[in-house]
């Protein structure tokens, strides 16, 4: 079920980093370029920030020749993928909660605290869109106006955090925890559930 | 004096963060990354660079916990930070030595050269800003015209490297670097030096 | 022959660095930082990523002094630096082959796959430009219409990198690997070859 899991959520995001790279008319090396970084940038830096090595692309490399084919692919035909967006949203989400839990549990082995393990949950669900948006010198998404992402991870990471704390076996509080992620994350896309902001002049009319 | 020093500084440039990200209109989720990149993003690299594990905020799990603090205080209450702007700047250049000092230390007693070991006290001490304003989608305030802020930092270091290769004890050099960094970073902000730069076009009034 | 090209790609980096700083106006800490980030970017990852300690400009200190002694003599007499521009693509061809390979090396030496190594090639010979241009707050230029770059690089890396499969010896496949990144790249220069994109809509008349 897992490696499953895993590679229907990368393949999904290197599909969204294809989709932002031909919008803004970048050439094969680009496209490249974004798709790796959001497939890959947040588990990256969790893997330096917890120092496990190889890093997972690397000792994984089945997922490298994943992204690249998605990049090639999408580069020569870019309506194929263009044709998949309506539903990228469901494995992303997926891929977002077992990133999430994982990110938590990989935390929590390596003897953190429990906030940071929270932390590095979100971390490693959000950063690859972070770091692919302030490559292609964007404002990061997760930090305007939109549906929640990084809040879904935040919080079920901490229900897992919490469960395995309570002494819920591991396997059953990363599949609550995976659950968690993804109904908030579903919901916050049908519904469009956001964080308060306080709004600019320009929005208050002045 | 050491712990206290630390916290009042990670408070001081969690604060700057959020203060950053409030006058955006991000809402929580972006004012936390931006107060985390702030406040952890210099010592983080300093860490990687010089592979010291854990690092250090995942070490002293309470600095996570005092930032997360600032971070959701300040969403909800913004004006309360406004307020203590005008005096931040105070445990702010206090940080900055201290950070610097820390940094060359660290690099020395993990066995680089000297110019490394002043490079990686600069980097410990301004990263961060720059992480935050690369990822805000701004050009760093250290490229821009402003007071001496990394030079002030590389005098400090440079101090203490100098001390401690002609024998002086090392809390006594760190004394004096830290003194040297805090000294002139008051200095640059009350008499605003700044480095030389050439005029753009535009400033010479073509 | 080695350390001889290094220092000369190093430097023709360090001043493509302080080139870009000083158009832009930066002080000299901007320019130090540009100069730093082009020249040590890409290699500095590489080094993260595949867990090699100390970072390689940490282990070889002339390199640290190299840049540093260039930004300083840049910020002075910028037309000095100016003046060698024309000539500066040739050192930087050379420079993008060694550390094509080089990143290649590493990486197999690492026990990576085939596939990662070559990647790690394109990431130490390109990742430099993308940090310093993202610090700028520019869309990296390797996304941008521009002749072959990482497109050189990464040929060369998999001419490597089969070569070595064939059980060609070491230093004639590193070689031949360099030569092949050198001559596309000086193609790519002389004639402009670049990959193919989308036109967008302006470009298109619309």
């Amino acid at each position: 079920m897992y490696p499953f899991i895993e590679v229907t959520a990368v393949a999904a995001l290197a599909m969204y980093g294809v989709l932002r790279g031909a919008r803004r008319h970048f050439d094969l090396v680009g496209i490249c370029y974004i798709a790796f970084a959001v497939a890959f940038g947040g588990g990256t830096l969790r893997d330096l920030l917890l120092d496990r090595h190889h890093v997972f692309w690397i000792e994984n490399d089945h997922l490298v020749w994943i992204v690249m084919a998605i990049a090639v692919a999408g580069s020569i035909f870019p309506n194929l993928i263009a044709r998949l967006e309506p539903v990228l949203w469901i494995p992303d989400a997926l891929g977002l909660g077992l990133f999430s839990i994982l990110g938590a549990t990989y935390a929590l082995d390596g003897g953190t605290g429990r906030l940071v393990a929270c932390l590095m949950g979100v971390l490693t669900g959000s950063c690859g869109g972070v770091i692919a948006d302030v490559t292609c010198n964007e404002l990061p998404l997760v930090f305007r106006r939109s549906p929640l992402y990084a809040t879904c991870s935040f919080c079920g990471a901490a229900t897992f955090v919490a469960l395995r704390e309570l002494g819920v076996g591991n396997s059953l509080a990363m599949g609550i925890g995976v659950s968690v992620v993804v109904a908030l994350r579903v919901g916050a896309v049908r519904w469009n559930w956001q964080l308060p902001t306080k709004p600019t002049s320009e929005e208050r009319g002045v």
